[in-house]
């Protein structure tokens, strides 16, 4: 961990350092990749099975007919799962379907003083897969955060992709991708299953944008077949930045620079503060927390290596800090922190008030916890149903409305060297 | 040019290869960028003009001091241009600017029945770089079309490169930078312009995003800084959809077809008919168009590889060949041209009645042209304000609705083997 001072002679280049430290070790599994897309366009359902029974461990007993979890084997895993996280799931599935529904765009139609009538309609995308990590980055909340902002765009098809090694599932995945109405789902993972989604087989039909958070061959795959289809980013480890002044409670702070840093050892947790005392609170209740936390040993590396105090002389000083950094999750303890929050331009998501904690923003809060990593706050949103729309825009003219337009786009066409364009417009006009 | 009927035996067969057929050489210039790029990220502002050099044949006279075109030489270029295209260029950036203004998100807020407050709200993006391309695809219209939307996006910072080889620039590019309130320009191109929007040299300060067409270095440019930057969608040639009955003129619809044809050898231009007498006119007039049109070799060529004139028996047979083609222009000529165009999933713009040919789209229309080509209508929008915006979502709980969420949030933390994420709620709420 290391700790800074605005005020220090150094503090530039420290924090200059801070922003561009590399988090992640990307592996180069490119050409592993390319071969597999290549085998599954290839090689089909029977492609598909050989590399599921290779890299999933599972034996010859897997076949074609293997390939799509039947609607006995979700209604058996809903079955398993215990009831509080299934009501859970439930209350979240509702809150985050609430938010989500007040994204959807309103189409547009006008004519205007030329008589010319444009606009555009928004979309639905014909059909959805959500790529699901299979193990312990399998996560049920992924599942809601992914599938119900499609489903209330209007997706038809939702088609859930998922990896049970050697057989193993995690059956509230599977509750959670039917309370979100995905009920085509697959037991395949991998680069093999993002090449399945894109290109399609007998078994699976292809779609048209490929979402979800997947290890470096399933990042690898989807930017390879992007083109073929859309794709949502890529994420990097996650990140928290929290604003705390010194009425903020060290050891709630500490408990949020952890649930960060729990995640994974590439995890980045911040702390800002105008207050030392606070800085050093903050510094000792996070060696307490981790004596008795779970994923101690993850969180004590990314708290080690990446995790970082700041300490401002204001908060006036700290804003712009935030915006180089652009977190993907802001949380702000401070006393004034709406206020502070609206002077900030760079985040992917603001956590306001002592009472916030990121967690909440996880699971249950409403907004989606897919959200720009790596500093592309600065040029990315988070998830959300405008992902899984796409705008046509209109134009009609009339007779009159063309004669009124025509010779501007005429003149353009010329000098752009462009005449095939140009007649295009005069032949209607008899020019 | 291919000609299928929709009642041939083979026409499942035919139309999936027209679907598929590559319309791009790709070359591999990826390993000479990733050189190029890490020159100018070593060297800055010496690397950029040495390749600047290099590249654009210009002499030992261009230093670092020729980078930034200078407010003289704008308002010099703007005195150069000829008084019509001018005018045009007014016109249509006006026109431009009210249909994007209509983009422009709201933001949202709202409490909920638990007291839960959450909403998002929207922000331009620091700043944008855009490239524009030099030579004959120098066009002044992308130049609006690309820096209007920014600009009423909010970017405050708005730069454009465009390479000027031999010294020579379009005087209408400049005109249009000008009035689209483009004020930062560089003449530099290629991979090195990409690279120093994406991480700076001293005389260019480094962007959030890069936006606009260009060549093979420029499009693998862009593919390599994304991440570091964001970056718009990679172009690929250019195509028109055009739907047409028994009453559209068919000298009117060989222009247009013509039209986009002329753009590149690679473009595409497709005439799907219920009238097999409109195919059969259609088909002589294009030749007839052919003959006196400046650009005949490139849109000739266009037509004989990609053409295609599809008859179908029906309109309603039509629409799913659309969707499959999902073009980026698709023009409506028929009786019942909005009703046909609101059974259509794919497409990036859509043009209806007989008086709205492609080209005015092209130009003064006020809908954006840079759509999206090569089928990615079936996942992605044409450019607009929304992609020079990010969304923050917003999240307060008061000490009473995370009483409420926490222990939901706490079960499905703990489902997911995340108990540091459980500790950061249950700490607020002494559980």
């Amino acid at each position: 961990m290391i700790r800074l001072t605005s005020t220090a002679a150094d503090f530039a280049e420290s924090f200059a350092r801070l922003l561009t430290v590399k988090r992640e070790i990307s592996e180069d599994v490119d050409e592993t990749v390319r071969g597999i897309i290549a085998g599954v366009v290839a090689g089909g359902d029977t492609a598909l099975v050989d590399y599921t029974r290779r890299f999933d461990r599972v034996g010859e007993e897997f076949t074609t007919a293997s390939l799509r979890v039947t609607p006995d084997e979700i209604q058996a895993a809903i079955a398993a799962c215990p009831a509080e996280a299934l009501e859970a799931l439930r209350f979240a599935a509702t809150r985050i379907q609430a938010f989500h529904e007040g994204q959807v765009p309103g189409d547009h139609r006008a004519t205007d003083a030329l008589g010319v009538s444009s606009g555009w309609r928004w979309t639905g995308l014909e059909s959805v897969g959500l790529y699901v990590p299979g193990g312990t980055a399998s996560y049920p909340s992924s599942v809601l955060m992914n599938a119900i902002p499609a489903r209330v765009a209007g997706v038809p098809r939702l088609v859930m992709v998922v990896p049970m090694p050697e057989g193993a599932m995690n059956p509230l995945v599977l509750a959670a991708a039917d309370l979100a109405g995905v009920h085509e789902v697959y037991r395949v993972g991998g680069a093999q299953a993002v090449a399945a989604l894109a290109y399609g087989t007998d078994t699976i039909a292809p779609v048209a944008k490929i979402v979800g958070p997947g290890n470096a061959w399933v990042a690898a795959a989807k930017r390879r077949v992007f083109g073929q289809v859309g794709i949502d980013m890529i994420a990097g480890p996650s990140e928290v930045l929290i604003l705390a002044d010194a009425h903020a409670n060290p050891d709630w702070v500490a408990a949020d620079l952890l649930a960060q840093a729990e995640h994974d050892m590439a995890a980045q947790s911040i702390l800002i503060t105008d207050s030392a005392d606070l800085a050093d609170a903050v510094e000792g209740a996070v060696e307490r927390a981790l004596a008795t936390l779970p994923r101690a040993e993850i969180a004590r590396a990314s708290w080690r290596d990446y995790g970082a105090i700041v300490v401002v002389r204001n908060f006036d000083e700290a804003v712009p800090l935030v915006d180089r950094l652009a977190p993907e999750h802001l949380e702000i303890e401070t006393e004034d922190a709406e206020a502070l929050a609206a002077k900030v331009r760079n985040a992917g998501a603001i956590f306001l008030g002592s009472h916030t904690p990121e967690a909440i923003g996880d699971y249950v809060g409403g907004p989606n916890h897919v959200l720009p990593t790596a500093r592309s706050a600065r040029f990315s949103s988070g998830l959300g149903v405008l992902d899984f729309m796409k705008r046509t825009t209109i134009l009609r003219c009339t007779p009159e409305s063309l004669r009124a337009l025509g010779p501007s786009a005429i003149a353009l066409g010329r000098s752009e060297g462009l005449e095939g364009h140009a007649r295009s417009v005069a032949i209607r006009l008899n020019l």
